[in-house]
């Protein structure tokens, strides 16, 4: 091996990260191998955000059949072929990943099937796959090897009667009964999916509110309508004494004093995940760590010189979108094209019915903290599109700053609120005030009609309501 | 009668302009009424925007259940209760009329059933209706009597060969063929609308392009779509020798020097509006007039003292949210709550599958203005969520100016396309340059991701394709 590096940068992991990461490497012309051990496209696109909506996609169009007749149409026996609708989803993953796989291609990004190891920085060494032993020289390292579901301790997956999002997307079956465990994005998600489908559900939080990250007027209403799908919802509750059994699980749900026996087909286990670090630094190289977490500094740089990080790996708030916005800018960086920008914020998106999408603080936030507030708000009953929809379940809650009036949170609650929210985010990016948003002329009729609405209802000018 | 004004406002018309007027003017405490002929909510919400909505819903969820096995479902047969199909779509009309006047009492506008005559400027008097002869002093009026569906010289809508929106609208039976006069909004959303439910459909436009007014790429994309979808599409055509039948009606298509003899059962006229000025001014009031609309300065005020117009009634884009913008903008300059802003820019929105969604300026428009600039296109089958949702038909085209990478103009085909528009609007107001709206972190996976892409793409940074 000579002393000249074979490589301007070696990614490791190509999941959101990875694979953003390695093509924008490609695009700035640079020698770039990206090391993924499974499949291109990471958990993300094989085993999470994308195969999950495709899911989603059915129970919505099942729910909405089931409704046909509101609309004005009978249809015979309904029937779910239920494999089918996993084999699509399946589809739909792997035709992405063979997407992402083009964009290797396409972008000149060399696309090792393996695990890997940092040596030393400059030193990549394959250690699984067929290219096993190959050692990479590198003058760039990006470590985007992501995080994985976080199981209880004493738990295995089975796919049966324990299943993380990995195994209940992989799973052909429709279970009768399933406790979620977590009501968090997926947990809450897979809730939906299931019930829509027919499964009896029980989903479990210990916190006090569904979806805790989110605004608790949006918690309440998701979990005010999940309930009136049809499933049970135990908030402020732990679960204790799990034990598999032959045809399922058994569990005591506890809250404060009160302790209750449920049992059911499978368990979801969807409390959050863990760095996938295993194997992924020789001894010879120690990186500085922020709880089990890889530390960057803002530009991405690990404590190593030559070694960035970006992504689940570097901690929260483990979002696709964050993953791959920050390894853009970790490459945009190490290679000179501008100044890398930090992660300032970010939406977040469950696709549960109703939707939920939110940016910034939520009302509870800007009252802890102090900050001079208005709040304005617009239900999704007054609105003309979302009624002739048939889609009016829901609102927009935006929260103002004083006297300014930049936004300083918004939560959607409804209809295509994960597309909604894109136009509060822009609108935080670019520091919109109330007025601003307020005074851009929306199309007529639409949804994004009531984010124009909840601005003018911050200061009392609304329209419809 | 004293020489003191009964009223602050007096608004004639009760559709976007004059309700939304007319509630901004009860929020500024102003004692106002709203004479209306028919019912509130004027066109749009009555025989336009609202209820055309409520059908396509009916109309998209039809062709989604007639293609449920790809989602992993049989459905058995499928039947229409057509009749049923438009009876919701006019109770979703009917709700939102309702919900406007309760706006109206909540604002304390009173509400007057009739028709209004300016009879010289601070007094208008109702002419039809329960009020009859009532005389109204008021402050100031603003005239909101809008438009109403342009017929042919010698044609009359019977509801069943002749129609305009407003008859389909209102039609219990589905026609088995219809020619769809004119491919603007309107004609595409019915001629989409009927085919989805069996009707044999042609469109006939004298323009090149279906959609005239969008980007050429766009309108293309739509033809394209809509022969696949099994409409006849004819462009360049007139229709010529119009002959209404005992069954139905007949026609010639002339495109060149070629003449084809079509029939069909019904004819739906698309072909643009006319004002709606009949009786509205008395002798004693001359308003300069522009063209056949009235004409307003910057701040909404026609030629003579104390009458403002607003709406359609002021000429194109004939568009509701342009109609309520300018509404609100002169009430609130007529009471000194601000200063009135012009009507700068819109979005465009055209609800048929493809939707279709712009706004500013075409690729033709900025090419033959010389102006510098990139383009930037990301195809939905690059995105995840469309993909899962097989919603991937369409495309996002961003064009920005150069050197400064502002917005000039955006055009959307495709899936929500009508909700993703007002990101690009609010970018457009905001002066947002393709580098911060693709610096905004976008939720994934979603729709709008396209827009964050379709920015990128016009330097060449797209990452999915």
């Amino acid at each position: 091996m000579s002393d000249e590096a074979t490589y301007d940068l070696v990614v490791i992991g190509g999941g959101p990260a990875g694979y953003a990461g390695a093509i924008r490497a490609g695009q700035l012309g640079k020698k770039v191998a990206c090391v993924e051990m499974e499949r291109a496209g990471g958990t993300c696109l094989n085993w999470g955000c994308i195969p999950s909506k495709a899911l989603l996609k059915s129970a919505e169009l099942y729910r909405s059949i089931q409704h046909a007749d509101d609309f004005g149409f009978t249809v015979g026996d309904v029937k779910v072929d239920f494999p089918k609708v996993v084999e699509r989803s399946r589809g739909v993953a792997n035709q992405m990943a063979k997407g992402i796989e083009f964009l290797f291609k396409k972008n000149k990004v060399e696309y090792i099937k393996g695990r890997a190891q940092v040596n030393v920085p400059g030193l990549v060494e394959v250690t699984e796959g067929e290219d096993k032993g190959k050692i990479l020289s590198t003058k760039n390292i990006l470590i985007a090897t992501g995080c994985r579901a976080r199981m209880l301790p004493d738990l295995k997956p089975d796919g049966k009667r324990i299943m993380t999002a990995r195994e209940i997307l992989d799973r052909r079956d429709l279970p009768k009964s399933c406790v979620v465990l977590g009501a968090g994005a997926i947990g809450m998600e897979f809730a939906y999916f299931l019930n829509a489908f027919g499964c009896e559900v029980t989903v479990l939080e210990m916190l006090p509110n569904v979806l805790p990250v989110e605004d608790e007027e949006v918690s309440k209403f998701v979990e005010k309508s999940f309930k009136k799908q049809g499933i049970k919802v135990m908030t402020g509750t732990k679960a204790e004494n799990i034990k598999v059994t032959k045809t399922g699980v058994k569990l005591d749900t506890v809250k404060g004093d009160k302790t209750e026996a449920i049992e059911a087909e499978s368990l979801l286990v969807a409390i959050g995940v863990t760095a996938n670090l295993e194997g992924l630094l020789s001894k010879k190289v120690k990186l500085e760590m922020d709880r089990k977490y890889i530390k960057v500094d803002p530009h991405y740089r690990t404590s190593v010189k030559g070694i960035y990080a970006a992504g689940d790996i570097i901690g929260p708030p483990w979002l696709a979108h964050v993953a791959t916005y920050e390894a853009v800018q970790a490459v945009n960086g190490m290679f000179g094209h501008g100044e890398p920008r930090p992660m300032e914020r970010f939406p977040g998106c469950t696709y549960c019915q109703p939707q939920v999408a939110s940016i910034g603080l939520t009302e509870r936030d800007v009252k802890e903290k102090g900050i001079a507030h208005k709040v304005g708000k617009f239900p999704f009953t007054a609105s003309g599109k979302a009624v002739a929809a048939m889609e009016s379940d829901g609102f927009v809650k935006l929260i103002v700053s004083e006297p300014h009036g930049e936004i300083l949170g918004a939560h959607i609650t409804g209809h295509e609120a994960t597309e909604l929210i894109a136009e509060y985010a822009l609108g935080m990016e670019l520091e919109a005030t109330w007025e601003e948003i307020h005074g851009t002329i929306h199309a007529h009729p639409t949804l994004s009609e009531a984010l124009m609405e909840a601005a003018a209802a911050t200061h009392g000018e609304a329209i419809h309501i």
